[in-house]
C-alpha cells in the first residue's frame, strides 16, 4: 500500500456529511489532568456521572451537563490506581477516547489541555493554540513506511470560521510521553514543524480518526520548551493561571459551536 | 496517596481467587505483527471471526478456535488504515487489549512477540523469555511520583511451574514506541534492569491490570540491541525464523496450561 504523508480524512468527511444538516448536539471534551478539567467542569456546572458505562474499576471520570442546546461530556482519565497521579500520556488518552466515543457517540471531540510552546515558533506563556496538525515525536521506527506510521502526521478537523472568530493562534502540535525533551525528541519535533508539544493530542487524534469522529485541539502554553527555565518547574508554576485561560477559551469555543452544524465551524 | 514502587496485584489476586477452582477455559493472545501472528493462527487452525464485536472500521482482527479444552482467541491489531503497515506500538496494543478483554472476558492474556535482547544481560538471537517484570523506558516525567507512573514498573502474573516445566529464560522487559534506542532510552532501559526490549508489553500489562486480567509475556529475541549490527536490519533478517520459534513456545505454553487452574501455572 502506498504511503500517504497525511491521514486521509475522507471517512471523517463521510461522517460529517451525515450530520452536516443538524446542529452539533453532543460534544466530548477530553482533558488529561484534574487541574485542567475542574475549571471547565465548574464553568458548565457539569456533574459526575456515577453510572458511566466505563468498566468497573477503571479510574476514568465522566462529567456531563447541558449548555445552550449542547450535551457536554467531559472525560478525565482520573488518578492512576497505583500511583495516585493524573493518568497523563498517550495510552490513557487513547483508552478514554475510545471508550468515550463508544459510550457517548459525540458529534465532535475537543481535546483541551496545557502544552509546552516554542518561542522560536512564536509561542508565549498563556497563548492558546487551535492546532492545525498533530504528530508523534517519540515513535522512531527506521523501516520504510513504518517510519511514517510512527510519526503519524494528521490534519485536525478544519474549523476556519472558529479560528477567525476567536482570533486564536494556530500551529502544529507534537505529542510524546515525556515531559522533558531529549535531543532525539527535539530533532523529531523540529521535523514535525511543531509550535506546541503535549503528551496526548496525537493519540486522541489517532483514535478519533479510527472511529471517524472529527476532533479539534485547544492547547494552552504553560512553559517555553526552548527557554532557559526547567520545564517541570515552569509547568507547575504556570499551571493554575493557564488552566483558567484554557477554560475561558473552551467556553468561547462552545459558545461559537452552539447552534451551528459541523461545516459552519 | 503514597506511591508504590510496583503495581499492586491484590485486585488480580481477587480475580484469580474466583476462577482458581476452574481450569482455564479461555485465553487471549495479543500479537502486534502479522508475521508473528500467522504461525500461531496456522498451528491452532484458528479462523478469523467476521462478526467480532470490535467497532465498524477498525483494522483489528480476531481469530478464534478451540484446542485441548481451551477457547483460543488471538487478536492482531491489523494493518494501519492510512499507512498499510502493522499497527505496532503501545497505543494500538492498549486499544486492542482493552476492546478484546471487554468482548471476550479471557481467563488469561498471553502477549507474544519478538523483542530486542541485551547480550550483556544474557540474551541471544532466538532465545524466548518468559517476562518477570515490565516497565516503560520512554515516558520520562521528572516530577515526583509522576516519574514512577511514567516508568510503570509492574510484576507480571507469576507462573513458576510454567517457567520450570518449559525451561525458559526469564528477565525484565522494557517497552517503548521506538525500534531504535536513543541515549535517554538506553539509560532508562538500564534503570529498568531489562534483558529484553519491545514496543507493546508494558502497555498490555497496564490495560490487563486495569481490567484485572492476569497476563504473561512471551518474547523471542530477533536482534541484539547492544551488538554491532543495526537493529532494523537484524530484526528484519531474523524475523521469520524467530517467529517460528515463538510459535513453538506458545504451543508449549498452551499445552502446559491445558486442564490447569491459574494457581497451578
Amino acid at each position: 500500500m502506498a504511503p500517504h504523508r497525511e491521514g486521509s480524512d475522507a471517512s471523517v468527511e463521510a461522517m460529517v456529511a451525515q450530520v452536516e444538516k443538524h446542529p452539533i448536539s453532543s460534544i466530548l471534551i477530553i482533558i488529561a489532568m484534574q487541574t485542567e478539567a475542574l475549571p471547565v467542569v465548574n464553568k458548565f456546572q457539569l456533574i459526575e456521572n456515577p453510572h458511566s458505562s466505563f468498566p468497573k474499576g477503571v479510574p476514568w471520570i465522566h462529567y456531563h451537563g447541558a449548555y445552550k442546546g449542547i450535551i457536554i461530556n467531559l472525560v478525565w482519565p482520573g488518578k492512576d490506581l497505583t500511583f495516585g497521579v493524573d493518568s497523563v500520556g498517550t495510552i490513557s488518552a487513547s483508552l478514554v477516547t475510545y471508550a468515550s466515543i463508544q459510550a457517548l457517540q459525540p458529534d465532535l471531540i475537543i481535546n483541551a489541555g496545557t502544552a509546552g510552546g516554542f518561542k522560536e515558533k512564536g509561542a508565549a506563556i498563556g497563548d492558546v493554540f487551535l492546532v492545525s496538525h498533530v504528530a508523534f515525536h517519540d515513535r522512531r521506527i527506521p523501516i520504510p513506511v513504518f517510519d511514517l506510521y510512527g510519526v503519524g502526521l494528521r490534519q485536525t478537523y478544519s474549523t476556519p470560521n472558529l479560528l477567525k472568530a476567536l482570533n486564536l493562534k494556530t500551529g502544529k502540535l507534537s505529542t510524546g510521553d515525556s515531559l522533558d525533551m531529549s535531543p532525539h525528541d527535539e530533532a523529531s519535533i523540529a521535523a514535525n514543524d511543531a509550535t506546541v508539544k503535549d503528551m496526548e493530542g496525537a493519540a486522541v487524534a489517532y483514535v478519533a480518526e479510527l472511529l471517524k469522529v472529527p476532533a479539534i485541539f485547544v492547547k494552552a502554553v504553560t512553559d517555553i520548551v526552548d527557554g532557559e527555565k526547567p520545564t517541570a518547574e515552569e509547568f507547575l508554576r504556570n499551571l493554575a493561571a493557564v488552566t483558567a485561560t484554557l477554560e475561558e477559551v473552551v467556553t468561547q469555543v462552545i459558545d461559537f459551536i452552539s447552534g451551528k452544524c459541523l461545516p459552519e465551524l
